[in-house]
């Protein structure tokens, strides 16, 4: 296992992202961009507006031209969510061929947090300073432990890749990592987004510094046109409310129904079992299996409760 | 997290793997092939003979046309190596929505093995009782008091995403999985053969069980051309060595050499500080730290050492 | 070459597409959700507001648990633009193995068509029925001359995959292509889309008839939430144009200016060399390169001109 | 269209490919080597010998972190076979945003040859003059010809995405094309073998290159242990032939009658309707769609009649 290298931006205790190599950038965008059009290899005056134009109008091959290559060191649990996205290239530390070194991550105490009671997969609020403690105290004892059976259990003799077997996900582990940018920048957008879990998020953001860096215009186009969401045709539709299917505004209907009972459970928490009745009362028509899976998914977000009754109303006469 | 369901196949202490649905079986690979080949769809006598045909001679396009899509519980560490495999679809048991159960692998004493010698990534031999003992009460120990903490950092209200990172690799979890024949086979050959970890071993058996009964013939003719298939050892074949140009003749001689130091320590085990002089001894040539690297990839088999030598000697003449 | 089977719909003149086999529907995407929520396979009540909910969110390895498998048969050039969709699974008839057929495609009098001046890769207007005549007659020229050199040449023993070099695109090819519902519908938004060209479109919708029938739930979903572009947070967001950053602004701006010269040449064609004057006197300010690229890249809509300049003196008024 | 630009290999009479870019190269392989077997970052002192070893061991990942870009010219038909390498990235020039231009490829002499009376997909035997004269003057009459109906029809405003359908495959088309070692080497190895098309095979050559400019000991590896590697042909190794399956002997039975009929037929050319009954005499018992589906799938390869009627002889006594 390395430590963290100089060029490298530190994540979490003792992780890091560093980016090893990369082909091309910004200019690459273009040049891929003007064989499709047909406008050969000269060069345009304005590779910024092209780009813009192309992210805006969802051409996307052209960003698969770049490149990146990055080592990188994260707990497993981080690891685990890294992997799913399946287009990059991945060799990774392997605890069969070699011995695990005694590198846990150990959570800062303003990132232990209680339990969203509004997104199954949250944090909020603030923990005393004791539980604090009490949360550090037993990552360190479950790490610990851990490891010293791991070594005795080595010492022994017993298979490394079974002894692995008892080492916690908060272990570090290492790996080179590749991908295209456009692929990249779609992990960035997910992985960077408030909704990410805060591990993992520390590293799409040092990743994200690297696209910035080489490739710009790309990266300010994405924020614009993908992560605060702007397309063109959508800037002006008021008109779209009065063509909405019915089915839609009772989609509408039910999310605003979710708000309202989240953003009155926030405002004055209830117990789990009043949840339910406080849904129906708003109005809600899901069976309560559904609307505990819904509910746990993780996605309601809370809002001024009057504004969102208001908003109720009007959708409720645009049906009629 | 589910139970074993009835038509699921135990794997491990309580995982399982369960076939869910699969598309098409060995007609689909032949209907495909005859598209391919103008034939259109009149049928053809003999499946059986063009299948192992088409497998002979790697044409591996109409294999994809078969799908598989199988509902499996493993530890996560057996998870992590399945993953990797990316062409599959994957829908996994989330701990950032879901609270943990108390579901941890121990493992058989059988099972129970030491590091092998000659192999970085693999078992070998004898523990004692009193060892195999000792491994499944510290299995126990970290598993039970893992999940005591996080109990109750969970009845703290602590955050799911961050309690969970204190639980060990053994913990089960759960998944659907998809895949197509092709990749399929491709899983089960790396993953049901010798040099894979037994504990991913066991899912990758059962699954083929479920290959066998979809399409035989297939699975007959992966196992004749790719499992049982040529490979690096049948380099004596006669012809062949005339034409050897001497770099590969020296690649054979360096994994000889490696071979009959294996197998002279595998009949007389050395102490670690012995290794690579005796490697020298036999006649290699690596620098010691490349040495290390190659003895411990896990890939050297042991043999006689008298045949070896007299391989070798062959080689040398051939060589001049 | 296959005729059109008799459970196939037809497609253009000579080709089809045809439902071969599938896995799974509506309830194979709520099962595997389950999963992931740590539901178990308990039967919840409402799955269609389920899967509504899960395509509203984004979450979309769901919909890869479903899988489709056709028989196609197309032109060449439909083919090719087909063929990009890169997660399929395809067997190709192989015009190096097989002879080819006397089955080209003749394009129906109505979708003969002037080239859109506004979108470089569009149609447009009514052609005369004398110049419709002369398309037809062209095709059936090349198409028959070209399948006669052919002839001549497979009958002098030239071989195959040489002769063929000179057959024409509008050439029917077939193959069986297989792939999942997330990618089958990003496909179908794509070749569905107006933007389209009209040859593949008519084979995207025959396979959306297939995704109707087989999972009902996720295909009006996916209409209402990708195709017709309606999230959520987009409903009511009046508010985000007070805080559209300046660059976004003047990328409507010059959007807006685009359709706004795109409008008045509709209106009122203009000669080529004309346009990028009539653009600056909009109060475009790209280069003439630039203007040329965007212009041909066939995205421009046109809208009423009044409208636009309005909402264009809002931007401008926001702007300040 | 780009004309052959300076730094790239000309291919056919007015392709070209051109290395635009490449990240990493044999040092790319081995650091990533180094990661997954825990080495950290350490100068091992013999790259080569660990390439040769990952290569010889099918340790492929590493290969995945080296990447190239290509720029690239060639006929349709040809980049008809390339899109099949579905891992690569690409974009292409498109006959709906521009133009075609008047570039077709027309064979050299020396290229135009007989179907293969063996490989339903190959060529053979010498051409007279005459009709080599033939096949050039029909190749430029039809791309003539094509040209200027389209050529017309654009002029007469008909839409280019429909005038295109009339021109032939042996049209010139141009891309930007990436990928990564391990997937360019597949695709040299498959594209570059003497069974593919002799127009693709150029391509390939060429990308050939750049790969032995950028990653020597790579592309000395693969030539060594995949490329020369052991394939069917080394069934005959002996102790393997104790081991053998009946099924597999009567596997190899079955190529061998195939191999025999071939070099007959080669011999002493037969008619067509000849074929099944000598492959019937020499002991075949495909029935005759079977046998023709194979005789035409072209992988048959010719030897020496009497060496094969030795081997066959012997598989038979092994086999009782």
């Amino acid at each position: 296992m390395s430590n963290i290298p100089k060029d490298a931006i530190q994540c979490l205790d003792k992780g890091f992202v560093r980016l090893v190599d990369s082909m091309g950038g910004d200019e690459a965008i273009v040049q891929a961009a003007r064989v499709s059009y047909g406008k050969g290899t000269t060069k345009l005056s304005q590779d910024r507006g092209l780009i813009r134009y192309l992210m805006r109008h969802r051409h996307t091959t052209p960003f698969e031209m770049v490149e990146f290559k990055f080592h990188c060191k994260m707990p497993i649990f981080v690891a685990r969510q890294w992997v799913r996205h399946r287009t990059a290239n991945i060799n990774e530390y392997s605890l069969r061929y070699s011995e695990a070194r005694d590198e846990f991550y150990y959570p800062d105490p303003e990132h232990i947090q209680f339990q969203s009671a509004l997104n199954k997969q949250g944090r909020m609020g603030d923990v005393s300073d004791e539980l604090k403690q009490k949360v550090r105290e037993y990552f360190r004892e479950i790490s610990d432990r851990s490891f010293e059976i791991y070594s005795e259990l080595n010492d022994a003799g017993v298979a490394r890749e079974l002894a692995r077997a008892i080492l916690p996900v908060n272990l570090y582990t290492e790996w080179y990592w590749k991908n295209d940018l456009h692929n990249l920048l779609h992990f960035v957008g997910l992985r960077s987004d408030s909704h990410a879990q805060y591990e993992i998020r520390v590293f799409s953001d040092a990743m994200a510094e690297s696209v910035k860096a080489v490739a710009p215009f790309a990266w300010e186009a994405y924020q614009d046109y993908v992560i605060s969401g702007l397309r063109f045709s959508r800037i002006e539709q008021s008109l779209l409310e009065q063509n909405l299917p019915v089915r839609v505004i009772d989609d509408i209907l039910e999310d605003i129904i979710y708000q309202i009972t989240a953003t009155l459970h926030h405002n004055k928490p209830r117990k789990e079992n009043e949840l339910y009745p406080l849904y129906q009362k708003q109005g809600g028509n899901d069976a309560e299996a559904d609307f505990m899976l819904k509910w746990d998914s993780g996605e309601i977000e809370t809002s001024n409760v009057r504004e969102l009754r208001e908003f109720k109303e009007k959708l409720l006469t645009i049906k009629k």
